[in-house]
């Protein structure tokens, strides 16, 4: 029997698929200290975990939103005749969907570390398109992916007042949940760059 | 007679010392647009530069603090021997507490982009130490500089609390510092790529 993520297209986390991560736990290690990401935000994150798995669609759709009204991010999903690519979005979608529950609630193992490369990866000329046999434009330009974090930081403290905590504990949800998207994204943009650039 | 500004050494600022940015004005732009940097955002940012400005000092030694109680940051300010560079970290801290004001009063123009790129170069091997002749580690990691955004976003809501504002404009406030923060970090960034990546 599958489970719902094992449905997911393309969600290869844990999976042989998967190539080993070259950063190494050590450097993960230092990226947290970096961070100040410490195990009062992680107990955060879980909380914040709670209260998103249940929101993850609405939370795509705004997200998805500001990429629909912005063309020169909308064009990373259309085929070279402008044309958006339903499936490559259907599908991507759903592994964005599995990655907010990720974030929140893995733990930060190998296993983890692996597949956030490989999702750094699948930005780059290296891996774009190939997951979902799309046609759009081979890499997405690390700048994008950066700077959207304002965005991903910004627009989910809604999300995480939902459930009626008080101002202070959404506070740290969401101080949590800024740092551990920092991380993800420092460690998606690897892919970017060579090891003595990184 | 000087301003302050301009006796902060290697503030090069305007000057014809620094070349302009290979991020042209409408790649800023569609940063802004990804971001979703907006006019109320500048509005607010503003609002925070007047509350920031007389904190500086206090602002630095918390992100100093960070980087001193951090082995693998606080090595880059350090010497060939271990040795911390009293003189080189003096410098760059006058030009971090200028940057606080920066990032919230000068206008995203020509002058500001071109100065965000030197800042970008100043943090690798290409221009790393040479402004206050440093002998320092020649290049500081891309992921240490995207990572310290997570610190720099977190910490600074305290300090646009002190002047008494309701917590709705410290949020707009704070929205505003993190949009722009990410905005910044970004254009570093650009020192690291070649154009294609980037």
């Amino acid at each position: 029997m599958q489970t719902d993520v094992e449905r997911i297209a393309g969600y290869d986390y844990g999976s042989q698929e998967v190539a080993n991560s070259p950063v190494t736990m050590k450097e993960l290690e230092q990226l947290k200290q970096t961070i100040t990401l410490d195990s009062d935000d992680l107990r955060y994150l879980r909380m914040a975990g709670g209260i998103l798995e249940n929101q993850t669609e609405s939370i795509i759709n705004i997200w998805r939103g500001v990429i629909s009204s912005t063309p020169h991010l909308a064009c990373y999903f259309k085929d070279a005749n402008g044309k958006s690519d339903e499936n490559y979005k259907a599908r991507a979608k759903e592994r964005f969907k599995q990655w907010i529950i990720d974030v929140c609630c893995k733990p930060y193992d190998q296993d983890w570390l692996n597949y956030q490369h490989e999702i750094g990866l699948r930005h780059t000329y290296e891996k774009k398109n190939k997951t979902d046999e799309a046609s759009a434009p081979p890499h997405i330009p690390l700048r994008y992916v950066i700077a959207f974090t304002a965005v991903v930081n910004d627009t989910i403290k809604p999300f995480l007042a939902k459930n009626g905590h008080s101002l202070g504990v959404i506070e740290k949800m969401h101080k949590a949940w800024c740092k551990a998207v920092i991380l993800h994204v420092t460690l998606w943009s690897r892919a970017y760059c060579s090891d003595n650039i990184w």
